[in-house]
């Protein structure tokens, strides 16, 4: 029997690594999650995370064949080959290809998390079959992917996609990055968590929310909440949505997209989210776009759409070769 | 002697329809303007149109000949080969590709005007060599052409790069698209002329503007005392230049360009524009893109800048063949 061709898809988190092998129609063979240890040197990570690659390989061999990897890691650049100055862990800058070129002769390549989900949906998603298409992955940050004509947006130096840095407000709310008012402030799982307590201040509408504490308030509380008609909950979700859908209108403006998926915990509120983004978006389109864009949910939530996303990049990469 | 190669580019606007021979160089051979005619079919005009095309590539016989036809036009369609209710033409939408088949064999595209401006620069103006920059027209409108990976982006319906309608202020400026706060009511000779006419209201500075009535302002006027020191005309300059270089940091978000090149009336200004467009960009750029993307004159200015576009679309087109 010929061997089934996989390859290895690797998520670097601020707190688990997780990989898998993963054939070309994102069918899983193996998956393991290891600790980052975010205070850990990069190459201690590779070293441990390669012995568990390599002992997993060794099982699986009779059955599998392996013909690259993909990352996806936080702040990474496709061009370079590198991760620069990851958020949530002490790396700095490091030469993830050349790391890894210690480990493995197989073809790698790497991108960012949101870049990956991108081409996740694409091979095994929502969007298998379009060509122009955005996924916004809603977290505690908000990060996007873009595919134009059946291929990921790098821009000139591997770092285009950065909607969760458009800005909605440039005197509203501080953001990670140093400056006010970006998208991410607001619609994210940490943006919804503030617009909660801005209307626990502005307003006096009665809430279960107000009984929580800030550092202990979650967006799936604000979600539950909603579900049962929490009024400021249901608000929250009406002011994201507005927020989300009047700049998914300019980003229409900019590529004009057959869809818009979204992926993340906060998209797990489901229409109570969708369909008001779809709506404040329609409001905001200029004529010749309107009625023309799906907003959709991403069809990976609950999979291992990290691993996956990241598997999608190297196959994506592998059929480049013949095409 | 061998042939020259040439292409005939037309550039079709409300008042005049130019065309031009025009070999892969960029070199014009010929080129000639008719009257549009606004009121007439858009059947006459191309039957005028190839009378004057056929009678000038007879007398250019021995010299050149022609490989294709390049259109630029307005709400042109390049998937469908259409003009879609162009705004100073009674065509109503109109099939220009089948339309041209009645005079030629030719290869023969169409796209509207800001993206064949985009191809123009790449081919044989300030985007010679570049593969990820964005072209911005500043005419009446504000129009655009994006670039990603050395392609034209057309989105999945042919519309994209319509930043000329992204939303600066929902509550803003009235927009010939219906809609309200529209970038081009800001940016753009008219734009500018809003501001003026904003400023004279909402100020006391004394200008020389405050002379003319609205119908007969135009932004050379605001151009010619921002000059001679006019501090009115001056903040007509700062105000339309900051919110272009706000908007332009959202646009590197999502497309992280090498190079964001401005085109028309408006540039003539120079450095008074450019400089502070950079500027504000500047402070509204996300950390990893500063100092990274170029704010640059069109090189093609003064030049038959429409035709040269057009001509870049079909040579484009041409050299997709041989890819």
């Amino acid at each position: 029997m010929s061997k089934i061709t996989t390859v290895v898809g690797i998520d670097i988190g601020g707190t688990n690594t997780v990989f898998g092998f993963i054939d070309k129609r994102g069918k899983c063979y193996y998956e393991k999650s290891i600790p980052t240890k975010a205070e850990e040197k990069a190459e201690l990570l590779f070293q441990r995370l390669f012995l568990e690659i390599n002992k997993a390989q060794k099982k699986l061999e009779k059955k599998i064949e392996v013909a690259g990897i993909g990352i996806g890691a936080p702040n990474a650049n496709y061009y370079k080959g590198t991760v620069e100055n990851p958020p949530n862990l002490k790396w700095g800058t490091v030469d993830i290809l050349k790391l890894i070129k210690k480990h493995t002769t197989l073809p790698s390549v790497i991108t960012n998390d949101a870049n990956a989900a991108a081409l996740g949906e694409m091979l095994f998603g929502t969007a298998k079959g379009m060509k122009n298409f955005i996924v916004i992955t809603l977290g505690t940050g908000l990060g996007s992917g873009i595919v134009v004509d059946g291929k990921l947006v790098y821009g000139a130096d591997g770092f285009a996609g950065e909607l969760g840095h458009t800005i909605v407000d440039p005197d509203g709310r501080q953001c990670g990055c140093g400056r006010k008012g970006c998208l991410e402030t607001y619609a994210s799982a940490s943006g919804i968590k503030r617009t909660a307590f801005e209307l626990m201040a502005s307003t006096l509408t009665p809430s279960r929310l107000r009984k929580i504490p800030f550092d202990k308030l979650c967006s799936k509380d604000i979600y539950d909440a909603a579900r049962k008609g929490d009024k400021l909950a249901l608000e929250c979700f009406d002011i994201t949505a507005r927020i989300l859908g009047y700049k998914l209108a300019d980003t229409v403006a900019h590529l004009s997209p057959e869809a818009i998926i979204l992926f993340g915990g906060l998209v797990s509120a489901g229409e109570l989210l969708i369909k008001p983004v779809k709506k404040y978006m329609e409001e905001n389109l200029l004529n010749i776009f309107k009625n023309k864009v799906k907003i959709l949910p991403s069809a990976l939530m609950g999979k291992n759409a990290a691993v996956l996303g990241a598997a999608a990049l190297i196959w994506n990469e592998l059929e480049k070769k013949y095409e």
